[in-house]
């Protein structure tokens, strides 16, 4: 048995829409973050990092948005969400690797930018920057990452529900999803598929 | 026919190390940081992202270290760098990402916090917080990352020359590897290894 740990609209979302997708059956355990749950004994006992989101499997927990992904695949290989070829598969991985190290990153660095700097006037610095390198990160997806209408073309893989739920935090992030009409259509098209309807539905993901 | 576009010491070499492992020919192509050529028009039409590593194969360039290491792996079965069970494959992964989304960020502040803030007098803040980052994270691989003597046990993956990389960073960043005794063994274990001494022969890996 599977069970999430997550936060509303967090990354989180994008495991449970990928469970949603391979049709698995899994229990879901909101993490509170507005009482700093995921900093208490009990949470950082399940997820020393202290963060979301964490999967639990019967062999132990797993952490990392783009790693729970690949195990998700790999134990639902059906649902043919990793290419078999092997340059599409690392196109596919490329697209995840970049979403977690570069455009997740920029965007924690406007709440979160405590992680890098100690002193509170350098965070409104860095807030100020981060909707100017969220828009760059989106130019970069929108000319090299995505194929259109998926990330690899016409395959729906792992990397469409990472991207759409990065897509997703764009508005909140001063940047106007319209300047890039791949990823606008993208992001369109994946408000309508039922995985997404029912993270939605279930107070997973947010519709702001 | 495999090009690897390299920066001495940078995260590239994991790349190279790979390679070697695999026992893939290559050829290398180092990009002049010093003077900004990772930046050039010439370097951009390779990889716009105008960072290192870029991993040039008969279907087009590849890039995200993490992605690379996957492919290599890949399209070099024999070498068994992925394990086959999908829970140790996604232990590996894990760390891989943590490495790439945590470790590395965190790594890059000190050098390279202009990516995240604009005005000068604020990048030393970050440079001040990133040992003690930088120190956390060491703390993190030690006790739930590494199983030791390899990441994932006897079992030598692509965690490993990612892991020893970033690993090499540590004493730069003014954290004593001396203070996490499995980190510390694993990554004297490494520079022993044919792929790593060749990487450091070819000085695409540095020892300082």
């Amino acid at each position: 048995m599977l069970k999430l740990h997550y936060a509303p609209g967090s990354v989180a979302s994008v495991v449970a829409i990928t469970l949603n997708e391979v049709q698995a059956e899994y229990t879901r355990v909101r993490v509170d973050f507005a009482n700093s749950e995921q900093r208490g004994a009990a949470y950082l006992a399940i997820n020393p990092k202290g963060r979301v989101p964490a999967l639990e499997t019967p062999l132990g927990v797993l952490t990392e948005t783009a790693a729970i992904l690949d195990y998700i695949a790999a134990t639902h290989p059906k649902a043919g969400l990793v290419p078999d070829d092997p340059y599409d598969a690392a196109r596919m991985r490329s697209a995840m690797v970049y979403l977690a190290s570069t455009m997740h990153v920029n965007h924690a660095h406007g709440a979160r930018a405590m992680r890098w700097a100690d002193e509170p006037s350098y965070w409104a610095d860095m807030k100020r920057k981060m909707p100017q390198n969220m828009s760059e990160n989106a130019a970069y997806v929108e000319e090299h990452v995505m194929t259109g209408p998926y990330v690899l073309g016409d395959a729906f893989s792992l990397a469409d529900p990472y991207l759409f739920v990065v897509s997703t935090w764009l508005a909140g992030d001063g940047v106007d999803i319209a300047a890039f009409p791949k990823l606008a259509a993208f992001q369109a098209a994946m408000w309508e598929r039922p995985s997404v309807q029912t993270a939605l539905s279930e107070r997973i993901l947010r519709r702001d």
